[in-house]
């Protein structure tokens, strides 16, 4: 349903021309995808058919030590008595898949993970491999002198669909070599197999196809044997089975980090987190990209963003406060890093005398933002860099500032003709970042002093030059991922300049008035939490770092 | 505009009938309230009206160290000679108001600050009390050999407004005697004195008037010299002036520690902070209580809670996760615990065996969050008991469990008939946390167990009892604050759940089919901040816990 056109495996396609998305033949690509993806779900049809198709396990004196796992004892029954699951699992406890490290060989442990990948050898041995998270084990079904299980517990294996939740007890044990296909160096010898919750047999997508790196389909596509891409509609159509993969745990995880580095720098600092209404009356910044409704009779709309009550809450004596939430934009924009939800981060601050004190503080936020990341997360940047290769984000100690004048001069200067008092589009901004990038090494620097003119209403003007602005950029990879600016705290100039910005002074009666009972200087800015992880990780979509994308045409699932 | 009744002072009011809200005589308290409402305004404009009267100010020689910042040097100009006031402070730092301390005596600080209140005594002394968040310090202007201001900065400080914000440079020193009206017990020698933003000489409601505490109020009304009680629907329509009170400084930064504790033990036990769209299409639990829009020619609805989409991250099996973000409620509920828009905290996990695992994370997550309040919000519990008294919440260190049957019966012990398969209604639940609190000395405890009727579809039935579910309320102070449950994860009884329930399988089908791909055993629960801060404090009245309400007749500021 997105109206942006994945990219799809064709012969002039590149890792190159997947980061821009613009050049490859689309229509050879999405009939060789669909080719493809025919071919897929025939194998899968079969498999499924030969899974399901019923094979009888008469009791035996181990069938104690395998079975799904009935309704009954799943809904919390206190009866050990229950069931045999619940008879094997009793006063036992659950190790993480994670967990299981050659320290613990010779232990038995219960695990709980899902059919990874099954592979059974022969009617006495059998092979699973479970999955938690990112995080997998193989388990081995044989039958020795040692390990009495019947040869209808191999039967049992054959019958697990993909992705189906069991719970494993069995004997840590270490391989006769080194193995390739998990992350886990241990195996686990099955003793008791028990499935907690099947999976359809026939899935939408599979698993591992969702998780195969860009590399690896680049490599199969040269040796002539192309391996199946999973598009991006039938990945976000079937989101809970596409964020199983390894990078999607990882970036949801890293998401949630950034979130947390920016809360532990900003509260250390003295900020207070607020939250503030998404339900407004009027238009929370005017213009038409605004989601209206209905609220009890009056007209409303959603907040595009907390601007007028973060500034509010200044003017309420909070002093220094941010927000974490979600921020709606109506906008008809069918690009690679446009949503029409996202989760906005928000800082509003005092000033003391200068809008530099807000740039000081995105420096040393980002920064910190940027080095922790680099520093706790290195597992799930590789995860990520695994599945979509990427380079390291260049940034600099203290981050290099831009007047938006010398950077119109760099561009004049590279042969790229801007308007002096416009905004930069896409294109120049891009532009800008390389050149950025080749004189000062960095990939993430401040653009500020922006013309009065591309800014909004709220924005105070320059003391020395009424033509600009006291506001600023922020760009990574020579994409902007933030805005910000001191603001106007007078209201009498607040109601002259949303006049002239065709605003009716009306509808933000209230947030005017808040500034006549004694105001301070002030500034902020906002930033996209989906933005931030994408360009910190080199993604060239978006919706891949919102966990339920919406965009102009997606509201499900 | 709010719907409930503000309680307002009149002979009959108790600190007892101020908290049920019930029982004095509304009317009579109205026109009590109003009349002093009056008064106070009349009295405030002669004010202003004295102060200002223009008073003509003379150049003398030092007139540089006292005036108005002009507009021109709050633009963050780079000019330390663009004014008076930038020449002033150039070179220097600012000082925090809570930070001047005895230790600092002696040495020449700047401070910013709201003019609190201010005492002109004669031609060459006078008084203004500067304010920052909760923190006030007194500032005096005296002419003496050391201190060579002329008369001219006494009449200065007489023009400024309460409110308005000014920069101070003076020497920091200990007073006489201890002072008694401000938080800091050292007093300001001022050299010089820059008004930076001016307020409105006449405010809608003053921050003295709504920050005094209830005591006083009380103590007043006795010796028959009523003290103005500011009423809440004034306090929430100059909402930026309300939250200026030494309380609401308090209350908003214990509001953003409850989610710094919540965030914190929830990462300590490896859950993911995500974010789920709030734009839906469908309705997210059913019901008439929803907010409807049109989304891009689509109809769509804003989440009623995030209940479907953290389950959906937990089979994309991200295991543990927490979220905090807006929840919308179109109900028309017009009581002290509801709003139309409030802050959800969300968890959900995986369940390996029973529903108790939930419960066991609510213990700790609450014992550990009320224990954190107490021991590191001392300060601003004390600056909220100070305007509204309350007793620290009482809880056990691991809490109270009850089933539902054992909590009807404790109710029909002593004289209660509940329907035991029915709810139990907010007099119940008053009646039985006084009952638990008696016998068991705790007014924070779980009841679980709940009767299936009463309860979502989507919550799992009891193994043992059909008519019971794996479900919890917790209750503080005899109010419901959290719902939990296991969730039903097998996709046919859900299917049959929600028809039960008249749910159209429809609207939730990607929901549904989200646990036909493999579904673990989980369940979780849902608390609104606001509630949280609320009980644990003991308030009466949501709207004080919210930074700006939103109920059914309120939608501004």
């Amino acid at each position: 349903m997105s109206s942006e056109p994945e990219i799809l495996p064709s012969e002039s396609s590149t890792v190159a021309s997947e980061e821009s998305g613009e050049k490859i033949s689309k229509k050879a690509a999405k009939k060789e995808a669909a080719k493809l993806e025919k071919l897929r779900r025939r194998q899968e049809q079969e498999e499924a058919a030969r899974k399901t198709a019923s094979i009888s396990l008469e009791d035996d004196e181990y069938s104690s030590n395998y079975g799904d796992v009935t309704l009954n004892e799943l809904q919390s029954t206190p009866d050990p008595k229950a069931g045999k699951w619940r008879e094997a699992v009793e006063g036992k406890e659950w190790t993480d898949v994670s967990d299981l490290v050659e320290e613990m060989v010779g232990s038995e442990v219960l695990i709980r993970g899902r059919v990874h990948t099954d592979r059974p050898v022969s009617s006495k041995l059998g092979f699973v491999v479970l999955r938690e998270s990112g995080s997998t084990v193989q388990c081995v079904v044989s039958q020795s002198e040692t390990n009495k299980v019947g040869t209808n517990m191999v039967k049992y294996l054959r019958q697990l669909s993909r992705e189906s939740f069991v719970d494993v007890i069995g004997l840590v044990v270490l391989p006769k070599e080194p193995l390739k296909g998990t992350t886990q160096q241990v195996e686990i010898q099955v003793r008791k197999i028990y499935c907690v919750n099947k999976a359809l047999a026939i899935l939408p997508l599979s698993v591992e196809d969702a998780a195969r790196s860009e590399l690896d389909i680049e490599k199969s596509l040269q040796a002539g044997t192309p391996a199946a891409r999973v598009n991006q509609d039938t990945r976000l159509n079937n989101r809970v089975l596409d964020i199983r993969t390894p990078a999607n745990q990882a970036i949801f995880r890293i998401q949630c980090q950034v979130e947390n580095f920016f809360r532990e720098k900003l509260l250390s600092k003295g900020f207070v987190g607020i939250h503030t209404p998404k339900l407004m009356a009027g238009s929370s910044e005017g213009g038409s990209a605004v989601f209206r409704l209905e609220y009890k009779g009056q007209p409303a709309c959603l907040a595009q963003s907390p601007q007028l009550h973060k500034q509010m809450a200044i003017c309420g004596d909070l002093r220094r406060v941010f927000e974490i939430g979600p921020v709606f934009r109506a906008e008809d924009s069918f690009t690679h890093r446009h949503l029409c939800e996202f989760v906005g981060l928000d800082v509003e601050m005092e000033i003391r005398k200068h809008y530099s004190e807000v740039m000081d503080l995105v420096d040393k936020l980002f920064v910190f933002i940027f080095t922790s990341l680099n520093e706790k997360c290195k597992k799930e940047l590789e995860a990520v860099g695994k599945q979509y290769p990427f380079e390291p984000l260049k940034f600099l100690p203290v981050t290099l500032r831009l007047t938006f004048a010398e950077g119109v001069q760099m561009l004049k200067e590279a042969g790229v003709e801007v308007d002096p008092l416009g905004d930069l589009n896409t294109e120049s901004e891009r532009k800008l970042g390389q050149l950025v990038l080749e004189k000062y090494n960095t990939e993430f620097y401040i653009l500020h002093r922006y013309p009065k003119a591309v800014r909004p209403f709220y924005t105070m003007t320059c003391a020395d030059d009424t033509l600009y602005s006291n506001s600023f950029d922020v760009f990574i990879r020579g994409e902007e991922i933030i805005s910000g600016a001191q603001r106007v705290h007078i209201p009498e100039v607040l109601e002259q300049r949303s006049g002239e910005c065709g605003i009716d002074v009306k509808t933000i009666s209230t947030y005017i008035d808040s500034f006549r009972y004694g105001a301070p200087p002030h500034g902020g800015f906002g930033v996209g939490l989906e933005r931030v992880v994408m360009l910190f990780c080199a993604l060239n979509n978006i919706r891949k770092t919102s966990l339920f994308p919406r965009d102009p045409q997606r509201l499900a699932p």
